[in-house]
């Protein structure tokens, strides 16, 4: 595939998936009047079910990865050339910003978010860590034995790491980036920088993991 | 398939998907006693489900359409006849009419919803873009890369576009249409065309794009 | 497959789907409070859960019917032998029994439900035949055009249909009958014979339909 | 496979599991604020997810078992070898501490449950060994006639078992063994020993039924 055609699904799909996740994380917080479970559930629920159907949609153009760390992971793996690294990011990034963007033009600009508990710390970072090392098990892992329920497995383990960590759960650098950038409240800039370190290295040592289990060979790249 | 018989399950399958729906929207009212976002919540999950259902039920009589948006783009890319196009939509208008008609006799007559902000205006017709640019983005994209996940994609992606849309996110305009007749207070008769529209500038912007993704050569007609 | 294998499978099959439905009936009522949508919300959710992973359990031995209006219109199709058109429907109807036992055991002999609206009357009926029509749709059309997708898709429709519909959406005889008997306050005795009534009028509708839509031609009995 | 990388398997497998469960516990009570229901659907939803998606990614490494009992049963039934099972139970129960420390570590020490009714008695030991029964019935028969089904289905059953049963519904010794040692108030370590009783029992029926149901010829080990 062209990586024109490449970079305009990754970059629509991250638009796509954060219009989905943040415009339903204001319904969500508006319609649940302060009931803290039901809003985490509906955001839960909706942004997992938003990246199925997105990476449904646009994985056999681009992969529908959306996410930096799993791009980094499938170059490591051999499963994306090294010179598409850098646009698939600068892609992600870009459709991140442009995806909050649309949120604010369909709900107006003064946006609030009620934290999973504090935003920052130890137990966070350890939160995120295990989140991400999570999410690269399953993407590696059910994508290498049942690559056609892949989309789904990950979609659902998304949903079970927002309840579950201890932490915001972005494990996406493209999404706490755009987070914080674009809803206040969501995330201070200034932490932003521990988050990501935290889910490189959950994502680095699931890839590490996951290569020796299935063995030192790695698959022909896919271009 | 002659065409009695796809005009015959258009018509059953619109009249059940309106069915479910309406039925579903004022059952949970009633139950939620105020709480507008389980209200909501089960508004989306029963009526997306519905409509995954439907379409495994009814798709390889009539392609389980059940919205003149997506006739109009299965025609655009040469996926139905063109002569088929007016009596799909008749069919669909028709059963959307006659699902309303069943949901007021199993409920009575004075009917009422809880609009999911305000009705019109341009964030509204933002919104409702936006959502139907997305669910034709799943349509095409799914429907060409994993057609057998696509039923349960489509319904999926309903589920979170009811949520994360600023707008009631009907994406359909006999929906639309049979919404403004049947229930007080869902939408206005007079705002009904704004919608409609909206509903047709996300549909064809997906459409010309996907067309550009997969290339200018389009499958044969499916008849 | 032998008949006492058969009849084993779909007696434990609705022994099971009585226990997962009148256990988390129980269970959600006590846990929810009050909140008569989260308790629907859940009794839906499981007893249609219960339902695709019993049909998914069974369904290669028996069949996974556990329902008679479901065991008749496999025999008007052709699908079933005639001569065990009664004994599948005692081993189901005891079946029901059994589980509505197992509940009573789980829990004590006390038990309480919150009737969806009120259980007997026009409406209801007409509520019960169309959620019935509807079910028997998605089983034979979807039964025919997606048979692995069946299991779950007639777990959806169920799912939906104990929302949209203003009855208490049985659908199936054996639990209406196990349910008036088990549970005080569920449904009288003496109105159990017009639901039933209600969903043979539903089955025998969609059932004629889809012999229509699917052409005379019926398959070779499955033994 | 080697039976180090299977042991790795189980081990990361039952570690995430117990995490999943255990820390979606917690936020699930601490953002409920007294909602039991909710509590209990969150926590139902995410540990059951969390069940499908490590068996997809773990499976094909080393079964994806989790659980002693399931461990045994594949035993009897031939399906693993009987030197296999003394290391896989170690593995699981070490894995099971490990994810409960984790969870400690995410979110601190004084950990407290909402108990699903009490712990201990007849009805409660019969509401475990159904529930495990049922959770056999699926493992073996959905195992056997749709494979590529059995880890959604076993995991859409462990949520209605969630439900449905008067017990607390572990149906895993490893995971009754952890909760009794990791949080106060979940179970007391007395009473862990009769809830493994009722699951043995559970257990052992079960399969003893489906050896009949699928004939005396067992499948050659799969190693």
């Amino acid at each position: 595939m062209a990586i024109a055609k490449r970079l305009a699904a990754e970059f629509i799909g991250t638009a796509l998936l954060l219009s989905i996740g943040g415009g339903a994380g204001i319904a969500a917080q508006r319609l649940a009047g302060g009931d803290a479970a039901m809003a985490l559930l509906v955001s839960a629920l909706v942004g997992a079910t938003g990246l199925a159907v997105l990476v449904l949609t646009f994985g056999n153009i681009s992969g529908g990865l959306f996410n930096p760390v799993l791009t980094l992971s499938e170059a490591w793996r051999g499963n994306l050339r090294i010179d598409y690294v850098a646009p698939y990011i600068v892609a992600q990034v870009a459709g991140a910003v442009a995806g909050m963007a649309a949120v604010h033009g369909m709900y107006g600009l003064d946006l609030m978010t009620a934290p999973h508990g504090g935003r920052t710390g130890t137990s966070q970072w350890l939160g995120e860590s295990v989140a991400t090392f999570g999410l690269l098990c399953v993407f590696i892992g059910c994508g290498r034995a049942r690559p056609a329920a892949a989309p789904f497995a990950v979609s659902a383990y998304v949903m079970a790491a927002c309840w579950y960590s201890s932490s915001p759960a972005f494990m996406n650098p493209a999404m706490t980036l755009a987070r914080a950038i674009g809803e206040a409240g969501a995330l201070r800039l200034a932490d932003a920088p521990a988050f990501v370190l935290a889910q490189l290295a959950g994502a680095g040592a699931a890839t590490a993991i996951f290569i020796w289990l299935h063995g030192t060979s790695r698959g022909p790249v896919r271009t």
